[in-house]
């Protein structure tokens, strides 16, 4: 047993106190918008049987499917998203279920991927989706919340890139593609941010066998319109508030290619670069794969996104959006034990302050020296420090130590708590 | 595709939105009470290495450990506990922790278990503890976080038993038993609760061959009293202010036989029959498990307790605790859409509400029945309704429908406003 390296996994993560903290407090604030706009928390199980999951997420997807046999002989697998969950969920409660049924969820994702630079093996996905209308006031409001999200985490400069997938089709009659030839040509204009307008006229040129050609069809993506829809969806976000310099009408953007029916959007944060935030759209035809069985025909048309945790997390480490009390321990202060004599007084005042709703520890260990105990604070973040020596006791005071400044003032019990409690 | 089945695993649970805020509602509050005693968060991944896991549950513990091979080859497990990642964290990241580390831990961990009433396969654990110091202000700070969180929740009427392990060798000395012996015997003795006093006479003739033994032995374990440590733990919970009718001295309280060394303790709920809805002490053995492959000779004193989740959220039923605008959603009132042509100012409405902070949600279906409306916001709780017809919006006035009275009155926006701010 004493030969077991203590090591975690390959693309797995432990997350000590202060990056748990950090996490815990962009939960609790995506949590707070979400439900302040209607959407409800949903639990779905780690693992779900493997027929439920398998094949929905191509083949791809399936060989990167955590599964295995379980002690009952049963095929199962770890949950890889939370959309198909969603999809067997909305079948199984669909006559308890409030429709349309607006729910977010918050869970850990597993997928055996080639761990590199921001991609995991385990990782938070953070969704939020409206089943049950095609009304397009339901995109507005999934554009709307995600918007309203980063608002209040604090991002200040971000673009919303919406697209309708529509346009493709109309794309496809007007340049007289088949459906596979208009796939393909988009697979390459999508990439239009990343290798540029050579690149992709480069690309698309050996694809068509004509550089004349692709530079044609480049032109004419960008001559696109908006559809009607988004037209409306543009005129509806307006009313709801959002100014009209935060969204973007972007022809070329493809969000991959299956599984969204029509709008479909992105958002960048200005200077950040590491990717898109946040994506999402309409899906009409997914979540319907497990009604069948439950006799209903009723096709549920469905619109959500999903925003990038560990994404989101990054470049809020990037422009400072912690705030202060995030960073350090909910501890205000720490009383220290002087000597074994003395801890009495220690414990009696920390058990004072405590009662005047100071969050305050009493440091465990009667036999450490000070220096361990002001280094436990430092550790902790914990912005002050409190001495009860032989002296203090005396004299009826205490002394107090500013952990920033390293300066040290004596107060009296009345003094302390005033400083306390203001800070 | 079609013919699956939307079905969960059996002891896995779906928890639909109701269900889910109660859970968040008890995590929050938890944390809460852990913070302001200076525990911080942790979090392990949900797959471990099978070594690490593996042989550190007993037998029985590996038997229900779901484990399987990865994509890569290696033997993997999936989290079964918080110790042992605990135990791995601290041999881990030793130097990098502040000492004391106070840790809390609130994820799911998976046991192949046979599901029955109350226990399930995926369940979520709720563990603080503290490493590092052999204080009994440790222990004390322990009992004392468990017994703030469930006042917190809203529980009056709760009892802490506590038992010091050590007394189990001084009765081993008194009674001249084999250590053996002992361990058989207070397996029994552990069961005066469930079987009676009778019950454990019999069970304990049988195994000492005579009653008259196993009689004596009950009276020996009746009169022990409570160690030097266990005084002095007394004391201290006191001087924190823990009322003395809270906390009790049983000598019979066992916790299992394995794990710990001086300090047990669980609290029992007057009135919840189900069993005790926490259990904690000291062990001071385990979680130096991994850290002799660090060359650390240091043993890692460790005391903690964990919240038996389930349980906690079944006695809070119970009692009633939970909070109305939990079992609520968080949205005050539902704005409907009378028809297509008025939506604009359904939806014109609702954002002027909601720039009040008033939590609003526009239905997002402008083709559905005001029938199909009230009911999607029954199946919410959402208390209150807007109905916007022609009469209203020619008259300037809107219709608010309480949900719970299913009164209606006329309203002008300024006393709408009013009234929902105020509610």
């Amino acid at each position: 047993m004493s030969s077991i390296k203590p090591q975690t996994l390959k693309g797995f993560r432990d997350f000590l106190p202060q990056e748990a903290r950090k996490r815990q407090y962009v939960i609790n604030t995506l949590k707070e918008v979400f439900e302040s706009y209607g959407f409800e928390p949903l639990e779905t199980p780690a693992l779900e049987y493997e027929e439920i999951l398998l094949g929905k997420y191509g083949e791809e997807g399936d060989k990167l499917l955590y599964r295995f046999t379980d002690h009952g002989g049963r095929k199962v697998a770890m949950r890889y998203d939370q959309t198909v969950p969603l999809a067997r969920v909305v079948a199984q409660y669909q006559n308890k279920l409030p429709m349309p049924f607006k729910r977010y969820q918050m869970q850990p994702v597993w997928r055996a991927e080639n761990p590199q630079k921001g991609r995991f093996r385990e990782f938070l996905q953070c969704d939020a989706d409206i089943v049950g209308t095609k009304s397009l006031l339901a995109d507005t409001q999934v554009i709307v919340t995600a918007i309203k999200s980063l608002e209040k985490i604090g991002f200040k400069n971000f673009k919303v890139i919406i697209n309708d997938r529509n346009n493709f089709s109309y794309f496809q009659q007007q340049m007289n593609l088949s459906q596979e030839q208009v796939m393909d040509i988009i697979r390459s204009i999508d990439k239009l941010k990343k290798i540029g307008r050579a690149g992709v006229i480069e690309e698309l040129g050996k694809k068509l066998e004509s550089l004349a050609k692709a530079e044609e069809i480049i032109d004419s993506f960008a001559s696109i319109k908006p559809t009607e829809d988004l037209l409306q969806l543009f005129n509806y976000l307006k009313e709801f508030g959002i100014e009209e310099e935060k969204m973007q009408f972007l022809p070329s953007l493809a969000r991959g290619l299956d599984y969204y029916t029509s709008t479909i959007f992105e958002i960048e944060i200005e200077g950040y670069t590491a990717g898109s935030v946040c994506g999402g759209g309409r899906y009409d035809n997914l979540i319907g794969m497990f009604s069948k069985t439950m006799n209903r025909n009723g096709s549920w048309p469905a619109v959500g996104f999903a925003f990038g945790f560990d994404r989101i997390l990054d470049a809020m480490e990037q422009f400072n959006l912690f705030p202060q009390d995030i960073l350090s321990s909910a501890t205000k202060v720490l009383v220290t034990i002087f000597s074994k004599d003395l801890k009495e007084k220690s414990l009696e005042l920390s058990s004072r302050l405590r009662s005047n709703n100071i969050n305050t520890e009493l440091y465990l260990d009667e036999d450490a020296s000070l220096e361990k105990q002001l280094k436990y604070a430092d550790q902790k973040n914990i912005p002050f420090v409190i001495i009860l020596g032989p002296e203090e006791v005396e004299k009826n005071v205490v002394k107090l130590r500013d952990m920033k400044t390293r300066e040290q003032e004596t107060a009296t019990e009345d003094q302390l708590i005033t400083k306390l409690r203001n800070f």
